[in-house]
């Protein structure tokens, strides 16, 4: 470093009180912080203070002079927020738990526990869009779907679901319009978990769909319906005979139906695969693979289909294609599922998934191997056919599963279930689960140890086994019958069968994560997105086992620590959106908008207003809205834009008059998609409301209102917050997020409930609606850290950060708007905490689009802002707040370095096929070559600007062929979905 | 990945009982643990068994039939070794500390914490020996050197040293050999802390140093005097005037003495600067910059000279200098310290030391910047001297201290210091220190609440104010007087004032840390060092808060955890080395070769034999031997090697002839450093033995030895080990290291003791040495890493572990030797655990020396195996038993691939100064140039192998420039260039 010159520090003492903490979030939390910076900003964008500013981007009736009441209205400290944390996960009981019913004791290995979990530069990344500089994980979530496709026995599975009972509806979805929506009934076995059941009733009712519990005994009855669910093992554990499910697997598809099987990874190395009779669709939950309870979540679903399916296949698909160079390379295929989503027409809203949890299971599958795997699986079912032979010889109890693989339903002699439970408790600190008032099951699992056996065998047969622990002697390992038994081999994949010494393990994910570019090399400017600092102190408390290790079912007495965390979250939210209550259970934005629309259909319901159905949605919405939409049984109409990107108020009032009668609500972003706060949206809202429609807010923009407004006060029915955006929930490159629901008094009364655990926001006078979600409070341990960010802000420093993020957008719109045109600002022509650069002019000046510049700016170490969304071949950029002027200067050097190299172009001194845009991405392969016939020098390549030199990110391969990846995937593209 | 074609995978279940548990260490560990790769392994090696294997290495006699004592036999599983030292942990107390005496609070940045503390790839590198892939922490190093040199005011600050004592041991040593020894008489203040008093006496005493505690009053009576040590601010918490300091000063100086001053970093961001006062030698503890108190350790010390000193400086000293392109690059300057150390006439032995810590607390002043550190301190300040009014004007207690930084020194009325401390610890939970029957001492940190300054008012006055708790307006920041107030800027250099957000801050440690090549990436092979795996289940304990909060002075009744730990740690260690007790105390190696030493000169002197003084040392001694034979007061007398490299009994018989009557002891390595067991060690001993001296084993070398033998059974008296070798504890890019001694019977007597503390392993009847460490255990916060690693790998583990890494050095001298000489290896062409590749045959046929090869290892990924020691132009291999096959090939198969670049210069196909060989390293600079003009393709220099294509680690510079570095010593942060 070198010897600062002139520039003077104040040598004053601080103007606090030295009782006060020193260790403040705030100026770790936001890139500026010194009056001297936010004096930069200010001066560029041509302020002489923040509040003129703040008043010339946010329109006047909008700016809130409501003050937050977060407390401590200055924030805690970092110490004091580790130690309350610690207190409240104190309050949370670490009970043995043998409950199962989906979630399962699992070691975490320590190893991927701390390189992945804990690891910003695996948990900072985005979803990976460049795959160029995302290859790492990329391959990791391609080690996932093939061990589900192997595991489950079908041809392609996917890259995660949000959880195994969205899973469950995103089958049950994909059964139903597989046959066009002309059947409407969905037969579910009743030994399915209940909380899928309970999701796919909210899914079904707003499509039509008839869930019946119970298969039909007449063959016949299955004509009616669409298809049919089971869940192997069973709910209750048992297993059938493989003619069984042959049976029915002919009887689903002799009637045209469709076969979707829920299922559990670690039985599946033991046991047929699904498969094998007949499956079509095959899903689950992967958190036994090294992912904690987590009180719930989050937690990877698999889902996998046969190959005929794959195109309908919900969520993300990784597919192997290759580079220019010809080199094979991952991507996310079938991109039209992501941000430019089809709309209403999608079948499946699901945008963040679980990439971070996938990769988790993926890791752990790689650690243990084929034979670690099944090694775990044949102990976890000898010690459960031990204890289910205790139980039959020596106790007054009957097993009511008569084949099991890790779970025994236990009819009680001469006693209750809730005595049972309670001596369980009390005696042995072990959760079991209660089936109904005289049975309960135990599942056991990879934790389980000789003690816990022995416990178990003395709860249920009252021996005193459990005084001592049982000895190696007294259980042998047994195989699961012969006609249970999968034959052949399973993960026979060389990084299957590599890295099974923890040296090995370490360096393959070192070596995954050194070619992935995350907010731990430089920012990532998503649009949209809102990649701020992930604080290492809010995500540390996700791997404490007091958040960690408790189940989702545990008696609510365990989670007091919960219970508090979640009612502290759940008010600040409400504060902070203007609303009066919030349900945390969804597990993604979009599931938010789900859960929102479901509660204003049934409020709508409940005033006698269900015959409304149209969804008012702007052309300009993320594609989750109109998917949603559809989802929630909603009918879209779309509604314009103007020519500067605000929402067509004429256009609004024509539709919600056309439709009057039938309007049931809007959904608007805002600030909107382009980045502006519309003064006019008010105005909207009272167009819808008066003509009896809902007002749904889409709050993914809500880092640039927070403290300055919120949807409440303008006048906004429900919004969803990702938390992964705006409250500091790390992408996870990919997953997971969680999209609490906010909303004003009418609403609350609707808000989702849980078939098992009393939800703290729901109501119990049955107007709840049934869950979104498979656990209570969806995606529970990384609450944590959005709780943490609101605490060490404080209501000041929320503000504190939206502003800057106002601020730091102007910063760049300024600097990148002296070199390129910059769409959609308000009449002062000022963005929001976004900004949209216009790339369309250059296609014809110089034969460059959006794609080439997102590439290029690969070169320079950054990750493209958002590419092509909400407008065509333009860039969107949203520094956030955590970003230091020199990053933004840095950002900014590129871009504008990039409009000289395509100056150069436009001006002829280069081909235009052949320059530095249009072959970018460089690798190190492509330029460390002894040929070199190109008009521009390895160095113009490599090194444009001068940090490079000195902090040089590559990507691991050159530009991706999306042609040939889709071709390869899709017999033809449809011209109208085709983006990019 | 591919599938694998044929080959089988057993599917049987495991033959022991399911109540076992299955996540099993030692698989993860050992890099080859199924029967077929053993079996590959084997056969190239040329042997059907392992049994007859290890008798072809280890000769007869020196193989032991005693099994070790280790329980359980078979190790605990990962979760039960954490579930048990969750158990151990929990006995610990977490007390608030105000003790104070060069330990203090500290909040470590959480964001340090995760991503160096808790990162592999800062913990498991090694010491930079290899600059160009180690500029990362070298540039942290130089980081250190800066903030040190600069907060010192000094010119030349060290990368650090092993504690505060040992390096008030150097400063006294350096001013011993300033003077050349003429001087006896040290004189130390009694206001310096006594842990660094009691380890200046056990240095003072064998260099016929006198310690005077007390300064004289007389200024003549200094002339006998070499130096004088002072503390500042004193041990009590008083700061004396500045002309008191310069008349001290004078007064040293005029009687030609060194002046060195202990110190507090954090004091002097707002004091004066020892160097305002004529301070020669400025040295302390940098724990309190964000290092947790680890009851006692790993922290690292830092040392700072005048310039003209920097030569004679002891430890690492990092220098920029520039590589082979010109561009300025960081190396290890004077690297004659090191490996290379100049044995019996080297001033000091440091070798490991705390180069982890040290990049903490630069980390931790990087973040907070000038500004933060001096607020930290002012509020430390202000809370004091509220303390101290509150003490004056309210209570019937009196201040010792009349100036203060941090401490109060506390004298009491009406109260005994033993009452009062109880009531402190009982009505508080805090923990204050005795200073004598009627004085406490208190003493605040960064840490310190409202809630601790109320409740120490309250205990001190016996005011309420601690029910409630203070607010805010009822204590003000003041500031330093004047007279005692540091004026002018600190750290104004460009990386002090940059990175303060949380996110730079991540960014700049990622960054830093991309540049290293550590455990992460590759193997790395340095013979005599032993870069085993680091396991994350023994590194997650070192961050927990109930090992990493107590202080090493806290009562030993808070600290029974780790009293548990420390007993069995130091049982097991005596068990494996075949010895009857242990101490843990000593920070390095090479200071458990002092300390050994110490011990063994103590024995001598119990039984009369004081006199004796010789020490026998092989010339392949590592050259900390002869330095801490040296500094023990031994004189030093080498001994031969024959041919083949073993001991020349020969000339050791001889040797021991001659000196017979003044023998005190051989220092041994065993293996040999050549890599062989020598048979004839046995008879060595016994005749040193038969001449009256004591054997001292340099256990450096144990990976070899465990389970097979043991330096107590083939009759050594005494080892050190370094746990950072073969107990697991990683290297950390230089340190922390351990090096524990274990004793036969008739030394334990003499174990080490401490001033402060009962240490457990020290007799009490007044025959223990004094101190060799300044805490009680050492750097007890990682013991935990050893324990874990023992109690996870059992007796038979443990001993499965010797074997592969004996195996897995055949198995790769095998391979190597079929393309380059392999010296030393025994009868039987084995060598141990590791073997040496003769290059000095290239230099006449090619001008190729070892340099060169180490240097083009880098190209190919790999950190170069120990080079030039002990022999000059060779490299000594040790892969230990945690690397995989596919490592092991990896790594030959890049040096044959070496040997035919050598043989293209041999035979004339390509040039010998202009080769792959001799520009090696390439970086990416030196490669992605338009010029190129170069005998070999660029291609050539990075792709030399196809695995390079997908995974390639990339030298940050080129060849560094050792001749240039030597001559141009720069050690702080480039002072010339302004920033922004
Ligand atoms: C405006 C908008 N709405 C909804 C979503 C969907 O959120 P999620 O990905 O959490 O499902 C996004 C995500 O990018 C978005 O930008
Ligand atoms: C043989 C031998 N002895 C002693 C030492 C010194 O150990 P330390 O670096 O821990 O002081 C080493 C270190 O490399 C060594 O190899
Ligand atoms: O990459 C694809 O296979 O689409």
């Amino acid at each position: 470093g070198a010897l600062i010159g002139s520039r003077s520090y104040s040598s004053q003492i601080p103007s606090s009180s030295p009782l006060e903490p020193l260790d403040t979030y705030l100026r770790r939390h936001n890139g500026s912080s010194s009056p001297k910076s936010i004096e930069t900003l200010l001066d560029k964008v041509g302020y002489k203070s923040v509040d003129s500013f703040v008043e010339s981007v946010v329109p006047d009736g909008i700016l809130s002079r409501r003050p937050l009441q977060i407390s401590p209205e200055n924030g805690l400290s970092e110490s004091q927020l580790t130690s309350r944390l610690r207190e409240i996960a104190s309050e949370n009981k670490l009970y043995r738990s043998f409950i199962g019913r989906g979630y399962y004791g699992t070691i975490v290995p320590p190893v991927i526990q701390r390189n992945i979990l804990e690891c910003p530069e695996w948990y900072t990344s985005y979803t990976p869009y460049q795959p160029e500089i995302a290859q790492g994980r990329l391959e990791s979530l391609m080690n996932f779907q093939t061990l589900v496709a192997d595991l489950t026995g079908m041809s392609v599975a996917n890259a995660s679901l949000l959880d195994e009972a969205t899973a469950g509806a995103e089958a049950m979805a994909m059964g139903f319009h597989a046959l066009r929506g002309k059947r409407k009934v969905y037969y579910v076995d009743e030994n399915v978990h209940s909380q899928t059941i309970s999701v796919l009733k909210t899914r079904a009712k707003t499509l039509g769909i008839e869930v019946v519990i119970g298969l039909p005994k007449d063959e016949a009855e299955f004509k009616s319906s669409f298809g049919t669910l089971i869940q192997y093992p069973g709910a209750n554990g048992n297993i059938e005979s493989p003619e069984y499910y042959q049976q029915l697997s002919d009887k689903v598809h002799g009637s045209g139906g469709v076969l979707a099987v829920a299922t559990d990874l670690l039985a599946l190395t033991v046991l047929k695969a699904p498969s094998s009779f007949g499956a079509d669709i095959v899903f689950g939950n992967s958190q036994r693979f090294g992912v904690p309870f987590g009180y719930g979540g989050p937690h990877a679903a698999f889902f996998a289909v046969a190959d005929s399916e794959k195109r309908k296949m919900p969520g993300r698909l990784i597919g192997r294609s290759k580079d220019r160079l010809g080199n094979p390379a991952f991507r996310l295929a079938l991109q039209t599922r992501e941000q430019h989503i089809r709309r209403e027409k999608a079948t499946s809203n699901i945008c963040t998934a679980q990439a971070l949890l996938a990769n988790m299971a993926a890791m752990y599958a790689v650690y243990h191997g084929p034979e670690g795997l099944k090694n775990i699986a044949n102990r976890v079912y000898s010690l459960t056919t031990y204890l289910a032979s205790q139980i039959e010889s020596s106790s007054s109890h009957s097993l009511v599963n008569n084949k099991w693989f890790d779970t025994l339903t236990v009819k009680l002699g001469g006693v209750t279930a809730d005595e049972f439970l309670a001596k369980a408790r009390s005696e042995y600190q072990i959760n079991l689960f209660k089936v109904d008032d005289s049975s309960v099951s135990v599942a056991l699992d990879e934790t389980v140890t000789a003690k816990d056996v022995s416990d178990l065998v003395s709860l249920f047969t009252g021996s005193t086994v459990g005084l001592t622990t049982l000895s190696a002697a007294d259980v042998q390992y047994t195989s699961v019958p012969e006609d249970l038994a999968r034959t052949g081999k399973i993960l026979q994949f060389a990084v299957f069968n590599t890295h099974h010494s923890e040296t090995e393990l370490l360096r393959y994910i070192h070596h995954l994560q050194s070619k992935d570019l995350s907010l731990a090399n430089s920012m990532i400017p998503l649009g949209s997105c809102t990649m701020k600092l992930n604080a290492t102190v809010q995500m540390a408390p996700v791997t404490w086992p007091e958040f960690g290790q408790i189940h989702p079912f545990a008696p609510i007495d365990q989670a007091k620590g919960y219970q508090t965390l979640v009612s502290e979250l759940e008010a600040d939210l409400a504060d902070i959106t203007g609303f009066d209550a919030t349900s945390l259970q969804p597990n993604s934005g979009a599931q938010g908008e789900f859960a929102g629309l479901k509660v204003i259909r049934a409020y709508l319901d409940s005033i006698g207003q269900g015959h409304r159905d149209i969804c008012i949605i702007p052309v300009s919405a993320h594609g989750t809205n109109p998917a949603s939409a559809a989802m929630a049984g909603f009918k879209v109409v779309s509604v314009k834009c103007t020519n500067n990107g605000e929402l067509d108020l004429v256009d609004l009032e024509a539709k919600a008059e056309k439709y009057k009668d039938k309007l049931a609500a809007t959904m608007i972003t805002y600030p909107s998609t382009y980045g502006v706060f519309e003064p006019g949206v008010k105005r909207a809202i009272e167009i819808v409301h008066s003509h009896g429609g809902q007002v749904y807010m889409d709050g993914a923009n809500m880092n640039a209102q927070i403290g300055l407004t919120s949807p409440g006060e303008i006048g906004a029915d429900v919004c969803h917050l990702n938390l992964h955006k705006t409250f500091c929930i790390p992408h996870g490159g990919g997953g997971p997020g969680v999209g609490p629901i906010c909303v004003k008094s009418h609403l609350q009364p609707f808000l989702p409930s849980h078939d098992t655990v009393a939800v703290t926001s729901a109501s119990s006078d049955g107007r709840a609606v049934d869950s979104v979600s498979a656990a209570p409070y969806g995606s529970a341990s990384i609450l944590p850290i959005s709780w943490a960010y609101i605490k060490l802000m404080g209501a000041s420093g929320l503000k504190k950060a939206t502003e800057l993020a106002l601020l730091n957008a102007n910063y760049m719109k300024a600097r990148v708007g002296e070199h390129f045109p910059v769409a959609y600002t308000n009449a002062e022509g000022r963005c929001a905490h976004e900004f949209i650069v216009d790339l369309r002019g250059f296609k014809s000046t110089s034969g460059i689009e959006a794609i080439d510049v997102a590439k290029r700016l690969q070169d320079y170490g950054f990750h493209a802002p958002t590419m092509s969304w909400p407008v065509p071949n333009t860039l969107m950029i949203e520094p956030t707040e955590s970003e230091s002027i020199a990053e933004l200067d840095r950002f900014c050097d590129a871009l504008i370095s990039i409009r000289k190299e395509i100056a150069d172009i436009e001006e002829g001194r280069v081909p235009r096929e052949n320059n530095v845009l249009k072959n970018a991405p460089h690798s190190q392969q492509d330029l460390l070559t002894s040929e070199w016939d190109r008009p521009y020098t390895r160095e113009q390549a490599a090194y444009p600007l001068p940090y490079l030199r000195e902090a040089k990110f590559w990507p691991s391969v050159t530009r991706l062929d999306d042609n040939y990846g889709d071709l390869n995937l899709f017999c033809s593209c449809d011209p109208v979905e085709a983006i990019e």
